[in-house]
């Protein structure tokens, strides 16, 4: 793969920063992932919404417009794609250096999916570390260094993924995906104040409800709804849906031939792909202010 | 300055690491920040247990013992003393690199500092961003990516540094030091359950205290105490004791001729030099679990 | 004085409930404190409604329509006032009592108040037992038993009262008074997510400050800031608005001949006297659901 | 039943006290609840440490020593009991009245029990009310006015009883009955710190555990675990233990026959009466300080 980093491509061996910049030492840079359908970057206005404000908590300046960022994205999926058919994973970096910043690129193939996980739905647990809920730490700050969630993916054992609670015992999210509960035809996913990161997937999931008349709730969810919820699914940018059969090793559900997790994966691809959203918006005009509340 | 990076030694300009690592990329990271007294490493056993600990709390391996990183510390050390008189800064990094860990080891100039500090004080306030308390976050991790921490050093205006709060409203720590308050004649600090990083140049001053028999306790810290304590100052590494004057523009204290601060002050410096625990323990066994709780 | 039980009126050593009701022995009840001016009964409409709401919270009936009970508290005023210009206290409170309700009205004299409050200032202190914040009780039930504001009124010392805290550190109210600062010309009051009783008293100052464009805030009110701000100042329903002078054994400020807490307290008698939502409503239609969401 | 009021004995209809008083109008008491085995009041001596702790944290005096409370006790439980096999149910409340202190005991009949509970377990489910945990209100105070407890205790449906959490989403206790779990053979319930009344049938459950060497765990339990417990019960006083069949629905056990609710259960009745700091301690020396921390 060649990466793209302060203005030039490098291969894989020569993709290197210095050490010594404040986004290296102190963990103070910003970053977004996007990944490719069919080669396109997926919901990539919304990403780089989603980057500029991060960097303005963060006060850091983010040195692209969305379409010359988009340019430069589109060079490196030409550079690196590895077939027609193949699809990528496409990390942004905006590392500080004082008072600058040294933007990143960086590619990696997308993982391929088991179908049985959508088949056979996965085993999940609860993680033992916490998160700060969104009023302790503004949860649309998307920087490394979260504890609590590289703990998390150390120490997976056979789970899929972990949920991590915040400090009231809420559900925020999975160490790589949010949640979402079903119950009594509804469909629940915890609030941005639970700490929640807004997942663009979490969004676009969100969106498919509504455009089937599913009613959708965000709120604050307590971890033992999980258990008494109908069905339960996680969302992740590089799989979509993935339905869970066990939470700490209770079995929750056994058939997915029916029910809402699988009418939301019948519709899911569909939606996403012809959802406008997803797929425009490179030249709207920016917002003034990204530090404006939630 | 030289600095080593993964076994070996760089001039700043080449020293590069690759941009691909999860160190770099998740924040799945430790680091320790040693300073010299005459070039000389500083307490530099309690540096290596306090870098163990966060290390085994990430599921991190320290590649070294603490003799051998003591060894590389001092080859450093004789690379870059600017002159016989002169000191030093050493940040110890690991970073993660998959199931490895790239060490680096960077060295830099110690700040000189004006002594108008120590006769006059200085001005601080009170952070808007929130630290989790240690029941949330475990406050002995020392990782890059603190969003509290950056997000008040880049607003720190005309502040010296600014207090950083927990959840509870209680004090943690400055964004590069740590809080004293004194109180009819005893010495104030919050105790590690409030969030507070054990800072080495604290611990210092809790034993400096117990040696002249003052009264020293470590306890919950509403932040309002600040405002009716009868002197405050600040730690940290670089400079030492730091004696606050103003707290969010209200003037707690005019003259430092006399009082605590002042009595402290003139005692560590000698502290410091003759405690042993501060130049020896390089050959210590190692406990053998560095995730003990707190 | 007489007061009103169940229907009937009694002496004060024939003012007698029975110990065996759940009202009494688990504090099944909700209850109002409302004062006369002039003999006439201040605000009753909105204690009324807020007399509702807490017995709503509560499962409990309020066995008046708002007219019923205005007649029941005149007839008492009328056997009770002291002289043409004295004022009086009046409790009512509804025991629990099984499925059912024991409404009792007890009268007392209004204590007087020395016009050195208004001129010198109070002396104040932070209470040390601390109230749950609205998100873990709800604020606007009034119910006896509150042990944060028993335990700070049996310990208030020298103190006029004590400003009790919530678990966030922030300010919630005095054992018997709302609390005010002054800062930059602006007035902030803490608001009712904080755990703040709604104080009628509280609400006529908020009136007040903007009918004489005074801006005011009701916002979480971190506990230094009182010691920050420019002026500070409780209200409660006896003494109307009371400045303070000392907090925590600092003072705040020494001369109340000018500013904002001076500037209130001229305008606040006439203020309430004129308002007229303080005297009327006993007609208004009530709501259907007073367990609505604050 | 006769009851005791001040010095005197008193019939139902008789039980009158002043509505005028601060026990009365501010919810300014304390209280235990005893009940008898056989006609002997059980764990007395617990019971009266317990209400003098109560009363010390409420500034209040108990106006007994434990003998002589005793001995009211006992004079109406031969005025009441209503056959030689019948028991009481027994309340000793303190009213406050300004800087006294007014004693009365209640007699009830205590209520029967089914022998279903036993065999078949009860249905429970997840008060939507909040308790403050330790942190935020000393559990140890058992004063009446908890708006949680009336509030669930009046929303029980179809439950046996609700679980109330606290503001960290733990397990504190239901309305009435305190809550233990069973998992991996090992027993485990709330701590102290959690907010939970510290339930004398609760210290004779860990007590009879450890008499039996079954491992028993005082510690937060989120309020999830009761889901992926083994076995859940509760205990209270007027029935012992109570196995727990269904949670919110959720079916926990189906088969009772054989398990840890059943060996306890079989122990239980036999420990208690043969306990012997169940029956004792009428004379010991009270501690000096009942204020002391948890």
């Amino acid at each position: 793969m060649q990466n793209y980093i302060a203005g030039r491509w490098y291969d894989e061996d020569d993709s290197l920063i210095s050490a010594l910049i404040t986004g290296v030492l102190n963990g103070e840079s910003v970053y977004e992932v996007v990944r490719t359908y069919n080669g396109l970057p997926f919901a990539f206005r919304k990403h780089f919404d989603r980057l500029k404000r991060s960097a303005a908590l963060m006060s850091m300046e983010v040195p692209f417009t969305c379409k010359e960022l988009n340019s430069i994205i589109l060079e490196g999926i030409d550079k690196n794609r590895p077939s027609p058919s193949g699809d990528l994973r496409i990390r942004i970096v905006l590392f500080g250096n004082g008072e600058n910043v040294l933007p990143a690129v960086i590619y990696a193939l997308l993982p391929s999916v088991s179908k049985d996980i959508y088949e056979l739905g996965v085993k999940i647990a609860i993680s033992p570390y916490t998160k700060p809920s969104g009023a302790i730490v503004d949860p649309r700050l998307k920087i490394p260094g979260a504890s609590w969630n590289i703990r998390t993916r150390k120490n997976l054992g056979d789970n899929y993924d972990m949920i991590i609670l915040n400090e009231k015992g809420n559900v925020c999210e999975g160490s790589f995906s949010n949640v979402f509960l079903v119950k009594d035809g509804r469909v629940i996913t915890p609030d941005i104040g639970s700490g929640v990161l807004p997942g663009i997937t979490r969004d676009n999931l969100i969106g498919l409800c509504r455009s089937i008349e599913i009613n959708v709730v965000e709120r604050p969810v307590a971890a033992w709804e999980m258990f008494s919820a109908d069905e339960l699914f996680l969302t992740h940018t590089s799989v979509g849906i993935v339905p869970i059969r066990k939470l700490e090793e209770k079995i929750l559900i056994e058939d997915f031939t029916d029910g809402m997790t699988r009418l939301l994966l019948d519709n899911f691809e569909d939606y996403i792909m012809t959802e406008d959203s997803n797929w425009s918006g490179l030249d709207e005009v920016e917002p003034s202010d990204y530090r404006a509340d939630i």
